[in-house]
């Protein structure tokens, strides 16, 4: 219990931060799901496609339009099956980095699949890019011991866990607080019979700007995520530039990327340190 | 991964669409869901028979009070237990489209069974109105290559997937994309315990008239679709009518028929054309 | 398919109808789920027993206040253990009714066990009020065959389907239909972890009201339903005053009770009049 | 069924109550649920981690600025984990009560167990405050018989059920009532796939200042529950902090913590007592 948790020290003159980020899933977790063999329906393929075909262009004309640099997390597969994805990316001032190779979930691999799959993506962003990325986000922002030991080996700050609302340190790892409530997906993610309908597009942006100002007033780190084929709709991508110009006209908010926000985080001292060997202190106590 | 979608040609004047459809279900899931013996039960039976009773008559009416064709995609057994719906349709102003017969989900049948009933669907519209239909549209939105490959056979367009938010070929066949957020069942839906509550009409009507302004606005499509006993209610209609009346008000919006839509897009060329074999590329590869 | 459906032909000076009834169920479908023991478990119960004590008198009250007689649907079970609920809703110019005895659902039982329900519950309103009732709604608004013929040998009148925005007729029965988005229950009813969280009191209260002028300004019926122990919260009573107040203004509106609904259609011909042997024509066809 | 429910006699010049309790359950139900062996998953220890780190002081800071006390309800394990918490919260003005040791389900343990748990809590708060504490809150909000007795036999209150909207007694025992709709765990948990998306923010603040005025207008006590990592968000510790500053603007409403509202309903006679042996009285009769 910390009854004195300490303001983040965001760099002069900013009080606080906000990151936008995209999930680029396209249809890595449809293949991730079928991957002992591919049913013949095409709805949920074709559905995820339309982030390539339409969506992610909208969203990222959007971001050059308010000048803003997004973070786009990529699995590997989407990026060997889309080539141009990378490179286009970074040529319109945007931040790439690493989400697995088939958006495996954590809970149906090993600790060797992990390491393998991070390490074939890290290579193929190289290889399609000639950079190497600097940070990962977990599919479904899971993580473990294993995973974290892996990113501090490969130096790769990490954007998947909940436990601060400004940046902190987990296993030796750079860790950029994601939260649910300022994803996407939970809200609109709609696949068929059995989903939960989506929520109104207006509900939802009324929320996040209101998430958007309490935090950044408050001294937070305002993390949204979204993804391609979910928020590249017409309408989403509108209020997403609504709220990227609320928070723009926010002269306290430094409006940065991940990796900007990990490499100033690095200079800092004194932040919340979690070990991972006090994380689960209470094991077979109960 | 296309940075540079191009803009769908609309006929001029116009610079984007929008259609009324209609899946006439009535009693048709449940009896498909039944069809190894129908429970004693009257509920979801009386409650589906609403739409022939009352709803679908509202429905109508208003479409022409405001002057707009639509277009009813009617299951083989509700044309059959109700033969003056679609000569009725037809006298109307209306227009009719395939369905299945008993509005198989495409996961219960094989391609066998596919075929069938979309021939015996075609016959009896045949048999019943003197016309060839021109279109389809998949109980629940689900495709297969079987499937694309047979309206291809029969010259028919579709209306079931979500690639693009305008018409798009693929595997041969004229596509007229729905999506989920402009359904009414996904929000409205409610047959007994287990099912989600209704969303509020006039939360929905907004997010429709949101989408449908923006969708327009951006050069969409914009396909509306609603159930004869879900949307034939009287407050429903009345929130359809102001939604109709908005897009009529748009002179810039073509209020098309789906086959008007299939006609027009036959006519171009270089749109996007997706491959039965570029469509699941990964197979194997997981 | 009814091209052409009538209005429907409310008494002079009315054009429409609307009735407010209450399921009493208090904690008979506690008692029909545990029918095979009762856990030791107390919260459901006691959360159940509020409508008894509380909700139920501030309900009647709030009738008084606007001078509506309502009709109260009575498991025989919760008039077994509340003996001064029945005489003193008649007492403060209510209506009741039969709701099954302990709430048993029908899917779970015998067509003997439903008639020897029917029949206790009609003898025990008997015995504790002198009067017969005459009429009946099943719980969870299910039915059969064998519901409606035990119902037609009885003379009681039915409100428990949904075919319809005005009374009809079923199998012989007068049926006074219910419509899902018009209770509470699917909106408000929450018994712990699995259920859907409540929607809010005023979001479902304006859908009510949009919806009780819609369908009075089109010459429907409106049947609210509402529960002892959900909505005699202090907040929904004064939700559903301000809704009965709203209706009451309207000249054209006949608020009737379910009897004098029933008594009043009993009175006409040529209403819709769907046969039992037209309501499952296609089975064994699929 | 009570017709003429007495109306409380809240002390002069009172005439309705509020009181704001926290549920500071931390990792508990995390611990707990995975008693058998902690999975290697991170995501949920994190999430659940945030009230300790920020949400808690949060909210306790704000309490301080509103010159309110609450009433804190503390399972075994967070407080044995977090020394300084329950000696900070007594520091600052606030309540603590028991709530469990390992926030044990009552569906999964023994009368036993719950005895044991009960026992070990209530130590360890004496050894780390040198108070004994005077009530306590069930996990979950479940109760038993048994459970009644052994609180009654250590002369604890519970705030635990539902069956009125006064304190009342059951089992010996004084009840302060919960209330699942004024509860933010139901609207806003989500930990992951699964979980219905969280309601907005302002929709929930506008029931619950709903029902907050509605209910001390009609003399009952409004019992606000919140959850440390959940609530302690920065836009929801604002909306609590708009919530209690009105009704602390309001005369007639007692603001009271649990033990304030125990010891003076302790001093009344004549109010509702639910005996154990009334309580289930038709078991074996269905």
């Amino acid at each position: 219990m910390n009854w004195d948790p300490s303001p983040y020290p965001w760099p002069e003159p900013y009080r606080a931060a906000a990151c936008f980020s995209v999930d680029v899933d396209a249809t890595a977790p449809h293949l991730w799901q079928h991957r002992d063999g591919l049913p013949a329906t095409l709805a949920a393929l074709e559905h995820r496609q339309y982030g390539m075909r339409r969506g992610l262009a909208r969203m990222v004309t959007m971001l050059e339009r308010v000048g803003i640099t997004g973070t786009f997390f990529v699995p590997g597969v989407v990026a060997e099956e889309n080539p141009e994805l990378l490179p286009g990316l970074l040529e319109r001032n945007q931040e790439i980095a690493l989400h697995g190779y088939f958006h495996e979930l954590v809970g149906d691999i090993s600790d060797a699949q992990f390491t393998d799959a991070l390490e074939r993506s890290l290579e193929l962003f190289v290889a399609q890019t000639g950079l190497r990325p600097t940070g990962f986000r977990s599919p479904a922002w899971e993580m473990t011991p294993h995973m974290l030991r892996e990113l501090a080996r490969l130096d790769l700050w990490d954007s998947s866990l909940m436990g601060e609302d400004v940046p902190y340190n987990i296993g030796g790892v750079t860790e950029l607080p994601v939260r649910w409530d300022n994803d996407d997906a939970i809200f609109f993610k709609f696949l068929g019979a059995g989903d939960r309908p989506p929520q109104s597009d207006h509900e939802v942006a009324k929320q996040w700007c209101e998430d958007a100002i309490s935090q950044t007033d408050d001294g937070c780190l305002f993390m949204l995520t979204v993804h391609d084929w979910i928020s590249g709709r017409t309408n989403r991508v509108a209020m997403l530039e609504e709220l990227l110009k609320t928070l723009s006209e926010r002269p306290h908010v430094w409006i940065a990327s991940c990796d900007a926000l990990a490499k100033y985080h690095a200079t800092l001292e004194g932040r919340l340190d979690v070990s991972l060997d006090d994380i689960r202190p209470i094991e077979g106590r109960v």
